[in-house]
């Protein structure tokens, strides 16, 4: 079969013929059908320091798909032969502390499709069934590929309370996206959305935020404290500027949820920007398995979130290059790999 | 009556000889017994940055304090002259946002007793009705005088979930101490004190730690790691290292609140601390308006914590320089000033 | 002044011509512009068992209102002459144990506007500033005047959480009619409506529930669990027999929230219904205060819920006894009188 | 080896010689060393409608036991032979909906140990590692072969908030008696007991109860109510009465966790009990897994829950009638078999 693999601890990635891959007691065969870019496999693809450290090549990258199950090896009777199928990217030991404790996201053993065995950007992946979640006819393929960064940022909305509340969002890369319309259907009274970039403010219009603020060209802190302040600041962007301005934005008693990753050390003013005010501020990471997985599929499932507005670009597995460079250039929302 | 007050804009303080207070229709006027000295105090004592950026000269200092009560002006019938009361420092507005969100504790226009307006550290206070908490006789004078501050030290625990957890209290000054019992009696399994002096340590293995920790001497990561991790990290030190400390102890998954205020900006590794290990934080200001005030009173009156064991002074109100002078010296727990 | 009143103990209300109140210091003055019919005000024409316990005529009924601020005796800044408000209706004492514990909700010594004192069928009714709810000019009249029952419905909602779940809300009244658009607006993916009269479960269509059931032609129970169950169930009907059947059809690990009052006991399976599936059921009296309010206000002034839908019909004061004859018909949603 | 079982259809439980039971891939087998009888057990014993309706003999009995490890068949890494473990009795399926929602108490196929498939009773049982909960050295024998009931009250108590709470037991059988020192050890200011049996009662007072009270001779309603109501209610009983006393002594705002199961319909007077007074209620089933384990032997190797009080009698296994004539007298607290 064809897969896209990272060959060896080189920059970029490359279309391999390689086996089907072997499905051990209790995983599934899954025929991928569209696999989605993630922030990661660009890391990936640019060999940076975090992925030196973590992989050993060669591996297939992709870790976001939708298939169709081909076969389960002595399974558990989640899914069958035919299913349309979306996968959590986190393979859980079900044994540390942290997995007896349901905290299966934090579990201490995990290991990641894509990452540390083979992954979804190929014509088959093999998976433990567990983390198959069955779509039903009402999630589009394209959603459905994206099931798995949708979750962070459901997992990221759930962890708040955005009831009636002006929720703000800083940062909206696909992820941030996301966030915006989960938000709303789950009460949100208004959501703001901040970024440096126009053309995602402009994605973010679309997906439903009520305003959108270029932080470029206006300051954000004064903006929202002029309304009230935020009830909520979801930080999306690893910037530390940002989360300085959520932080200065929210209202006291006020939540942050944080999925951004700063890539390096973050100076705030805790006594006035944290404790003073009384603030909450939740790390959010992975998937809640499965309450996560079930909010996200129920969401788009009824129509209340159309994950296809942000889904901007196909691409053909073969013209992979471009899937990438289109990732790169931050003119876009999720980039779709068609693998069949 | 007798009162000691910031008379003017220098250092020091001093006891004047001045008039009973005035009451409003709704206050009451209490007679003064015990007043303790909190760490702002000291802060206004040394004329410091802050408050000389607060305070108004001349004001009436204190406000941690055990009274009866002398006269009510037009009650709501929630004290009568003779009760024994402790009072809840800050006076909220009702009308603000956060008010209206019974979230009392971050009212926009609260005011605080000896520090806008006249304090505790004088023969009679003038303070509403509402803010009086009766005292039932099971409760001593000595921790009826220091159930202010208690009452952070409730709040900062009843913010997480301690039931069967190890909880590490970095930091432990008078309200650290007191963490230690509240921890204890709602039910952490096994609680661990972090400081860097021997004399806190002391006082807080003599409240119910299980074990203590210099940290001048001994790394209390790798120490608290060894043990599996703290799953609750109470930071009492406003110590930027105590901090990051915290933060790597922590499992992922756990939970840590801050009462400790640094003096300056804090640089944390938010990514690898927080982000991807799931963490939440809770600021913790003031005390909850009444909840805290409630669990406090039935901690101390029930004898599940024995607040005596933190009062390690006691000095009359004309020996008041002794009495921050001991606070001073970081040798002390809570210092009590006998008003009468 | 015209106001509607109970004038004697006996069955019917009557018009009457009766001075402006008096505004004791603290409270407005209100201008009644709509006012609408509760349930409780038919008990109170037809001067059933409660009333007669309850209620010593004369007294002007009706409590569910919008009005314009005439004036303000030394008020605390809340509102202003010419701001549109609603409010609560329930004047709550702020000294018992439950308003200690910001449960004004069921405060020991809460007196009703329009029950034990008068109320709001009058072209000015008297209340505390507190009580009152500035709207912002999104709102419209016939919203603001059911904003008192709507806070019924959004509290029962409120204290169950409906992300993603099926949730069937048992007995369409006015105020279960309103659940439907609150859960709708807070994440549930499927909300089912369950009633004796077409009429109703029609106006619950148009409100927005995703399935209607007449359970005089369906069995709910089986209908529901074929879908897999019902995550929450709103029992909104006092209906013993939709009580049960709520309780049947909720899934291990259940919730119901209850609003629905029935006339005497009730028999339930306690040890299948709800010990061994593990339930919660939570009861629901008046409204948050003020949290219920702040969310109402906000899921009608976003547009996410538009009230005008259960407003059915509206009449002149003078002609109320067509509307409460309307209210006992059945054949209504909320009924609005026009007062000025 | 030998084995307690039913082995017919029939009245009584009887000794049999069998085979060592077969260990499945995952499972292990254990030793048993202490076993306890369970109500249930009685009602195997003596073969009520409910054992009927769901046994099916030959089966041996018994779910609740401390044990060493003996061997693990291809294990997860949990428990290594020569370890002294307890045991969750119920068998999770891990795919339905509930264990997806991680509320495996509720799990739609569970079977449990000791009534589906063989038990405790014996000297080793075959079960899964997953189910085994591994005891440090500070657990007393006696304390591990009732940590299975344990779970029950401590899955009770941890339900509601307990902090500084006025907490009454309705029912003092083995799990009501350790529900006491579980709501003193979690926080609660005060518990008190109620029990028609003056045996149980004592026993209760020497578990920690501040009151007991014999509703023969006391009104437990009044009573309570004097001290200002219960702000938790822990039914314990399966007694109609005591559910609606319990229901009566609640403050508005209250809390009642269920775990007694009454063996027929039983009334309440939902609208002034539950609805007006704003209460909530949960039924209690089995345990949370695993925090409901961690937490149970987090407080009784902490030494807070000291659980060889509620053990009255011990019996050698050949002993066995004994055992079940004592349970049967209502003269005990929990009774043990001691296998080996």
């Amino acid at each position: 079969m064809l897969a896209l693999r990272k060959g060896a601890a080189v920059e970029g990635l490359a279309l391999y013929e390689i086996d089907e891959p072997v499905v051990p007691e209790g995983w599934a065969l899954v025929e991928v059908l569209k696999a989605s870019i993630c922030g990661t496999d660009v890391h990936i693809y640019e060999w940076n320091e975090w992925a030196r450290n973590r992989m050993r090549p060669p591996v297939t990258v992709g870790h976001e798909f939708v298939g169709r199950v081909a076969s389960v090896n002595r399974g558990i009777g989640r899914v069958a032969p035919g299913d349309i199928v979306s996968a959590e990217s986190h393979i859980v030991c079900h044994v540390c502390d942290m997995c007896r404790r349901n905290l299966y996201h934090v579990c201490r053993n995990t290991r990641i499709i894509g990452v540390d065995i083979d992954g979804a950007f190929a014509e088959y992946i093999a998976i433990p069934e567990e983390n198959l979640v069955k779509l039903p006819p009402s999630v589009p393929l394209e959603a459905g590929s994206v099931l798995e960064p949708f979750g962070n940022a459901v997992h990221t909305v759930q962890s708040v309370d955005v009831r009636g509340k002006r929720v703000v969002v800083t940062g909206v890369g696909p992820i941030g996206l996301m966030a915006i319309p989960v938000a709303k259907a789950l009460g949100a009274s208004e959501v703001i959305a901040t970024d440096l970039s126009d053309y995602r403010l402009a994605l973010a219009e679309q997906v439903g935020a009520d305003l959108t603020v270029n932080v470029r060209s206006e300051d954000p802190v004064t903006l929202v404290s002029a309304k009230g302040g935020a009830d909520v600041v979801l930080e999306m962007s690893g910037s530390e500027v940002a989360l300085n301005q959520g932080l200065d934005m929210l209202v006291p008693g006020g939540q942050m949820a944080i999925l951004g990753l700063p890539g390096k050390r973050v100076s705030i003013d805790l006594s006035n920007q944290v404790v003073m005010k009384g603030i909450s501020i939740h790390g959010i990471a992975g998937r809640r398995l499965w309450e996560t997985w079930e909010l996200a599929v129920a969401l788009v499932s009824s129509g209340k979130v159309d994950l296809r507005r942000v889904v901007t670009h196909q691409f053909e597995m073969k013209d992979f290059e471009k899937g990438f460079q289109t990732m790169m250039s931050g003119q876009s929302g999720k980039v779709v790999l068609n693998i069949r």
